[in-house]
């Protein structure tokens, strides 16, 4: 199939991320080039684990760094508190389920190939180096990311 | 017109599912061919009034159906607290504008013959059987979403 | 290039519209065409400053008007609460960064001459008349957002 996928992922919350890599690994599996462009709170999906660094980082650059979770499997919830329903619960469906979690979703993404662009603009503000991020993650602009989308069959904002 | 429009209704939010369900309905009436796809928290929008089934949900799954919200009129705000403004505020000026609910969208939606899909991972995961959705509503999974979105000239996430 | 993105701005959250206005400042200095849909709290981006009017407007929809920040600057994150992150924090990153503020990105967006649409039914419901809105807003129904949205190459719901 010569189609194309392309997901901008704004989102840094488990279930939005879940679903958006869910998409991600179905698209390729059936053989669609997928490309995803982290921003913003995104960004804490490709972090590399026990890689932040302290140089080069202002005050809050560091507090931002710190105070965010540097484990994937604790990001929050877009809905924490939707008639009490918390992760835990989620996280004990999906395991009742034999379902993935999200790190298996992203590894799979990474495995399978799939192209991972982190935005510049959000790592500059949010104080991220190329060095901190997963190794297969580069940093493009916004209008790298438009001419990768305008290509794309489906494009969607998570 | 030979157009279509796809939706993925990943939220369960009152005002997202309005968008969504206004934008279907809208479509539909210019002809276009309309499909939704409710994953995660969309799946609270197209459950079966009175159609909860005990047998076979574990614990995790049983509270979660009874916890969420059976009629969609409870559906929360995504921004319950913007400015203190409640969905009580928001539903009295939709009724003072004779606007209609999100019931009568949904029923729009239903009559119209817009296509209804719900994501059997998400259906799994949450414990929903296929008899506890809406008649109209079909199982399929995330790859039969991508089908049908690669053909969409609109797709959207909301 | 002959290529068009048309944007639904659904939220009224800052770093979503942040993300919005880069992504249509960008496409536009691409030579993109581009088109934004304000709708629900997206309305809020488009107000004129002191444009308020009390005259025709429910008590609700005065009260609405008054409580919600009449200075996009003052609009709330969609993660006020992620980690403790607060508004604050990112509006010292961003200036540490000399990243332009949301002001700034929608006069960008104003100059250069993006379509900028308001959603009848959302004015109509939150009781903004077209005065109330920045000159350069056009009030459409959500056919004619639809309208310009198949024409487009990149359609976003943000």
């Amino acid at each position: 199939m010569d189609k194309k996928m392309n997901i901008l992922m704004f989102s840094g919350d488990y279930d939005k991320a879940l679903a958006g890599l869910i998409l991600a690994n179905s698209a390729k599996e059936m053989d669609m080039e997928v490309s995803i462009f982290f921003a913003f709170w995104g960004l804490l999906l490709i972090r590399k684990p026990n890689g932040a660094r302290e140089e080069n980082k202002s005050t809050y650059e560091k507090l931002f760094a710190n105070m965010t979770p540097k484990n994937i499997e604790d990001l929050p919830l877009s809905k924490m508190n939707l008639a009490g329903l918390g992760k835990k619960m989620l996280l004990e469906m999906m395991e009742e389920n034999h379902a993935p979690t999200l790190t298996d979703f992203l590894k799979g993404a990474l495995n399978k190939g799939i192209k991972m662009m982190a935005c510049k603009l959000s790592c500059e503000i949010m104080g991220f180096s190329e060095d901190e991020l997963l190794e297969q993650v580069e940093i493009v602009t916004a209008q790298d990311y438009l001419k990768d989308a305008i290509e794309s069959d489906i494009q969607l904002f998570i």
